[in-house]
């Protein structure tokens, strides 16, 4: 999905919100669990009662991964649900050197038919520019996370680089890598004192902010220093919306939680935007 | 696998080849170029090849995620058929929060039976302790790797820890975390002049040291600096083995370049040891 499309996407919906789809077997409507179908009938009714809502899917890797190669065939079927009218994030976390990185491109945006992949970048440029060579494809590079662990080396101090945190050189360098139509930053929604910073760094690229909900951020915090003239943020919700029930109404919760955050990105982006 | 049973492996073997298993269609023997199971079949033939010299196999998981779903069924049956007597290594380059690091820690332990997972750094604590946490098994942490880009973010200079490099303040700061027991380094082969300070950093850790033959490091180099006294090192050869012949007798030559790195590696052990 190219950035145009993606934007007006994000008007005609007035939605910027990601869903998560970290689904996970123990965590299911009982009626579910003991399907063995359950966790891809369980996507496919998350997706449908939340499809108008949003912009964006991104299911996490892991989650799959670790039922096996079965898994994979959950995770491709849930992208083929999703079809082509939604962002489809593998969110991945890849990076390695650049024969490899170019087989992981190929294996989210060819095999699985995914738009974007999140990519680490602690391996440098020949680990990343294998994802930026895809027309309306994209990486979304992990900048500054919304986990604790963000502490220990994405915000160290570089003397190299004019005192910049390490998030900040990983932004500064990206942009000469990449451009506001392949490259996505990741930045944590429980920084928001940190988005007047990263938006001058990256003033037109869009910004995926997981940590809302169950994490704890703040969403009109996070808009009022990241929202930029064409939105530039998808805020990824996981836990708040997947499991807001775990009663045969999960799908019902689903959406009422999704319609929550919908109707107030509604606002945010009139406020901020006309 | 323990730490006391590789070091028994290593001296027993007089090796410490670790043989990566990137397996590519296209790059096969053409007799297996068109047979549906013509991966599995290569990674067996491989194996059975060289066995008995070497401690460890490293397959790379982004060439069977290409493959999709049934890629990771011949990641399983290729990890099945290598057995309990080696080190496996899933070279995944995993790393993400908490709750999805438990995930990874879980698909590559417990799911596919691994040893050990390649786990990148930039997401700090939470995204390695969920590897740590299993007996005998263990998070091997990208330090310094063999790659161009490693230029780009692991060598800058940290103004907040006594102007050591980013990779620098990894090891140290994984040392507070993991120990000789579940945790291993990524140094490549490709630095050999860092080798010393790295060892000095980690004296008593593995590090697994991708980069010799095609890429062009060298092992004599590498173990001047870098054996400890239980030999403390896993040197990985992937394409300079596997791709040696792609004629019918590949399984042979990938044997006979694997029999002359045991060779060169049994004189450096003794050479440096007794």
């Amino acid at each position: 999905m190219t950035r145009n499309v993606l934007i007006e996407q994000i008007f005609e919906k007035k939605s910027f919100l990601c869903v998560g789809l970290d689904t996970e077997r123990a965590k299911l409507p009982i009626h579910l669990q003991n399907d063995p179908n359950g966790i891809l009938l369980f996507n496919k009714a998350i997706i449908d009662a939340t499809r108008d809502l949003c912009v964006a899917y991104k299911p996490n890797l892991a989650f799959y991964e670790v039922l096996g190669p079965s898994g994979m065939q959950i995770f491709k079927e849930t992208v083929d649900y999703i079809g082509k009218n939604h962002l489809i994030i593998a969110d991945a976390k890849r990076g390695d050197i650049g024969n490899t990185g170019r087989m992981y491109a190929d294996a989210f945006f060819n095999t699985y038919q995914c738009d974007a992949v999140t990519v680490a970048p602690y391996m440098g440029e020949d680990s990343i520019k294998p994802f930026l060579g895809y027309d309306g494809h994209w990486a979304i590079v992990l900048a500054l996370t919304s986990n604790p662990g963000s502490a220990d080396f994405q915000r160290t101090i570089q003397a190299d680089s004019d005192n910049l945190c390490l998030f900040e050189k990983v932004i500064e360098t990206l942009n000469q890598w990449g451009t506001p139509d392949n490259l996505m930053f990741v930045v944590g929604a429980t920084h928001p004192e940190m988005f007047g910073r990263i938006r001058e760094l990256a003033p037109r690229h869009f910004f995926l902010v997981p940590g809302i909900g169950a994490q704890g951020g703040d969403l009109s915090e996070v808009c009022k220093y990241g929202l930029n003239e064409d939105c530039g943020l998808l805020v990824n919700a996981t836990r708040s919306i997947i499991y807001a029930s775990n009663g045969l109404d999960f799908a019902e919760m689903a959406r009422a939680e999704a319609y929550l955050l919908q109707q107030e990105m509604s606002q945010l982006l009139t406020m901020e935007m006309y």
